[in-house]
């Protein structure tokens, strides 16, 4: 097994939702501006005091984190535990890849909307620059291990997805169903391995 | 990497409970027996009609089922996940192993109790019979690697424990958080691999 001498820091996604600026108008009011709370990772991106509840056929979740800032369409993204609480079955994807996902009620503090698509897991991935890259020797879209070496779940992630770009910041994301199956907290450090 | 080319049939645990002889009749009344509905994958051990509710700081978790037969100790199993839901910080253990671990309410239908202690998220494990043991090469307490080759969410589980007893299947147990980095359900296939 060899080992790539470069950290990654983690960071756990929780459920959250990104709007479009039609959703936001018509869950919190016309020319509503979201609330930026937190800076992520990410550059540019951010956390936001606004919340929804989001609403499947056999449960609801309240208190959802809408993450800034806009977006072009409406995106859902859930753990496999709460897409079994709400009673729905989306796939795992790459953000923005919303062909075929399931739709979900989401309400806000002045309407709600229904969506006909748009929930998915998020496929795990590694954001990075492309510097970053480099350095790794991979390139966007390859497919790399990542092991966890601390604490009492240790193991190896396949499947993340690399993604590549000059607005990233290099990061590892997982949601919550993958962090705790590895006690991984955001913040905490990780590898890239092959073999 | 070495793969044991014996197959081992995944079987997922949902949150459960185990109850001592005087805590089920605290819950369901004075002489109640439990009523098995449904045989699990370990001989003896069966999932019962009856479920409760546990409480914990920060929330509440209802329709927990009670798992049969009695023990001489409660035993709350939980995820990660449900953790952070009812507000506790319970370590990842081996079934039995209850010192130190938080405690919780459980609430039936004909009463409630508040145990100081019993808690735990159950380390990853496979169940073997004595002379799957010897098949695989391994002894009661090792530690193994899983490996998940299907899906999409591939993944090798590393601080997997070896279990051995004649009363013993052959079964790796997984908790909902772990099934579902994984995208694991019960009936699937995983294999031991070394390296």
């Amino acid at each position: 097994m060899v080992k790539k001498p470069f950290p990654i820091v983690v960071g756990v996604s929780n459920r959250h939702v990104h709007l479009s600026r039609e959703d936001v108008e018509i869950l919190f009011g016309k020319d509503y501006q979201l609330t930026p709370i937190k800076d992520l990772g990410q550059p540019g991106q951010f956390a936001c005091q606004e919340t929804v509840t989001i609403v499947g056929p056999k449960g609801s979740i309240e208190n959802v984190r809408v993450l800034g800032p806009e977006r072009k369409e409406t995106q859902v993204e859930i753990s496999l535990t709460d897409a079994y609480r709400l009673g729905l079955n989306p796939p795992v994807r790459d953000s923005g890849d919303l062909e075929g996902t399931p739709g979900i009620t989401i309400i806000g503090p002045k309407g709600q909307v229904t969506k006909d698509r748009g929930v998915i897991i998020a496929k795990r991935h590694i954001h990075m620059h492309t510097s970053d890259a480099e350095k790794f020797g991979v390139k966007d879209k390859d497919i790399v291990k990542v092991i966890v070496e601390k604490g009492d779940r240790k193991l190896i992630f396949d499947d993340v997805l690399i993604r590549v770009s000059d607005k990233f910041a290099l990061e590892f994301h997982v949601d919550t169903d993958e962090a705790n199956a590895a006690l991984l907290k955001t913040g905490d450090i990780v590898y890239i391995v092959d073999f």
